[in-house]
């Protein structure tokens, strides 16, 4: 069983790692970019039986910071 | 226009922070993990028409290093 879990940046937080990649891109010339948001994905291989809610309870527990940041867990 | 792009590590090159992630989680009691693999998550706000061949460009000079990454674009 896989699980794919995005992490991203909560709407409104700063995002100063997509800032400079976003001023990067412009200095190489891509100039149509207009905003850059980073985040993590981070693919699980379980083992089958494993409880899908547990997923969740990683994402709590260590893959997140719930403070700033949101997840979305996908099954594959 | 938003373009989302997926950079991982390719098969076969270690991933030393997933197996960190994997380590840790067995640590916090989830022993069902079998593999961790990390990656990004760029979300690119484009102007309305930049050109969509543009996006694999800035992938191959700025956002993944295409020599132990690879990457996958999806338009959104």
């Amino acid at each position: 069983m896989k699980a794919r879990i995005h992490v991203m940046l909560k709407n409104g937080v700063l995002d100063p790692q997509g800032e400079a990649v976003r001023h990067a891109l412009g200095g190489l010339g891509f100039d149509g970019v207009e905003g850059v948001r980073q985040g993590k994905v981070i693919e699980l291989d379980l083992a089958d039986g494993t409880p899908e809610d547990s997923v969740a309870e990683m994402c709590e527990k260590l893959l997140a910071n719930t403070v700033i940041e949101s997840y979305s867990i996908e099954f594959v």
